[in-house]
């Protein structure tokens, strides 16, 4: 029976490159359900499509999870397809760290195989447009029960690339913690799991100060917005159960000018 | 049988906010169409959604409509879903106003149910992702035919937010209007009915003076954009079939710098 | 059988507008699969609607192509639907030149019909939204089987309106292009086909002087974009097999300050 097959790229929404993806799909496999995950993941940028991804696949149903943000397309990178060790999910994409948190979520990878001169490919294949004519089409048969190793040459699990995220250290009195990336709502998750949460002084409904390049900033650790003033700075779990900095109806992003990697220190007052 | 879910947000296209929502109804109701409406609401505007939903949904079909415009997440406001007088549509989401001019356009709410506690709902619930948790599992299940009072605890329909607009006053030589707000065109919709136009002093084809703060600008009452030149305003009935301001080619929000509630007095000149 | 509908438009993604066509169509077909090609297109940019429509068809399953960038919409411009030579296509739109490149690239029109009176059309017709009102409805019957000539009056193909693009000069020694349009990562389409390329000067892996109205430009003919450093300039055959310039994990549209039509003067270096 038939999987179905979710899709994150970088492609845009300005171009037609996604719907084509679609169309590939649609010409191979018509019966298979395709689910947009977002074609909004910034340019390039490997690091914050990985996180979107490991943050959507534990809601979405087991299947076929297409996945392109790609710099390399054309280059050294190997495309592949990965079988994780839990619920048999199949990722598809570019070799580039972009799969990696995903299948490390669901314990790891049990196989996999290099789909570079697959079967399934589209002839000519471009140089640049692997999503069309490869990833898409490689998805395609996937979805409707191929095994992998008839769409690509096995390669070993321990091969693959993985993706380095900086790591958050719990003090005694404090945490030192990293921005991964914000939302369109300017909220920044910090590198800080539900997990080192418990294990670090940081205690709901307490006040803590936030130490920043720019200088310190008072804020609350709180469970929802309201609980804050507008325009006031808080600390939460977000809905992937991970610290996030926000600004009730404003942009933590802005306010707090943090990027990628800037290191937070998160450090509780009585 | 299975009903088609509508889905409208301000989730906006670069997270994978929608996306995870598609995943969540597609796990339970792997059968069911979900059609996207927008997800490009402006973020947290509540009036926006509401009029972008009572605009899209007389050409959708009958079956479960979800909105989330939800600054309100995790606060006082009420999750519901509510039944209409007629078609018997389905609106899902927080009772913040966003679904209130939909509900009236469908003959007002014949039940409603406050879904906070949903057998339906994910766990652990989030504080600030109830689209995910809570608004796409009840939409799912509604979808496949279960019963509101089987998904949430009835509540009084009178009790459900209503949303305020300003209205129109019809003068015997004018009419005082207000912007409600612009689409991507620049086209700025007015809160004058085809009805109200009827009972106005304003005439198709007969030019007009627009009153704004910034001073008076000349336009015509007409069918097409190509009835002015390039550049020029007009003053028709929009596919709503409420009365609209445009500029042929142009942005009429730029040109006459409109924003919501801004006061526009149409006058007639012969 | 029903036959899955492509849709493309410069609706864009903030308002309800592709929504509620896709909400049009679930009414009259809820059967049919809808392939969103892309409603980012350019605001009234005839042009780069038939680029994107070109590039995406052939890889699209064979069905209805809807296509909706519509500047005249209410005006003189018919609305027509069309049948082409090969795979028997059917594209839906207005008859504006937005259409002509696909239609020319599955062997021309063998059946055109004027749907201004469609008997499938919704009534009131409005003048400004016939996405809505026109096409939709109308793909949505053909997509179902009717007959063109149940839905429209039958034109002669002759009288479909053409698209005119700049042309590009092969030269001994230099080829003449012009910039066609660019996308998302800023690479820019270029006039030159795969076969006009085979009959130049240009040899891949050969540098190349690139004459723009600002000045002279280094590059390479490449295969891929890793063949030049970061930030380097390379001519390559892009995903639709006609040549494009592009800047390695840069944007060569704003590099090199091209807009549409710009003369981009192709010169072989020793």
């Amino acid at each position: 029976m038939a999987r179905p097959i979710t899709f994150l790229s970088d492609y845009g929404y300005e171009d037609e490159f996604a719907g084509v993806c679609r169309g590939v799909i649609a010409r191979i496999a018509p019966e298979v359900a395709v689910i947009d995950l977002s074609h909004g993941i910034e340019r390039q940028n490997v690091r914050a499509g990985a996180i979107a991804l490991v943050r959507a696949l534990p809601f979405c149903p087991p299947g076929v999870h297409l996945a392109v943000v790609d710099p390399g397309v054309g280059g050294e990178r190997r495309p592949v397809a990965v079988r994780t060790g839990r619920e048999n999910r199949i990722l598809v994409g570019p070799d580039n760290g972009l799969l990696a948190l995903a299948v490390e979520a669901f314990e790891g990878a049990v196989e996999a195989v290099d789909i570079s001169l697959s079967p399934a490919r589209l002839e000519p294949i471009s140089a640049t447009f692997h999503g069309r004519d490869l990833f898409a089409p490689v998805a395609a048969r996937l979805a409707l029960g191929d095994p992998l190793a008839a769409l690509g040459e096995t390669v070993a699990t321990e091969s693959l690339t993985a993706l380095e995220l900086p790591r958050a250290r719990i003090e005694p009195d404090h945490v030192v913690a990293h921005a991964l990336g914000s939302d369109r709502f300017g909220n920044v998750s910090l590198n800080v799991s539900h997990e080192q949460v418990a294990a670090s002084p940081l205690r709901l409904g307490r006040p803590l100060r936030i130490e920043l390049a720019s200088g310190p900033v008072e804020a609350l650790f709180a469970r929802t917005f309201q609980e804050v003033d507008e325009g006031k700075v808080l600390l939460y779990e977000d809905s992937a159960r991970i610290l996030a900095l926000a600004v009730n109806r404003g942009s933590a992003e802005r306010v707090l000018d943090l990027k990628p990697d800037d290191e937070v220190v998160l450090r509780p007052v009585e």
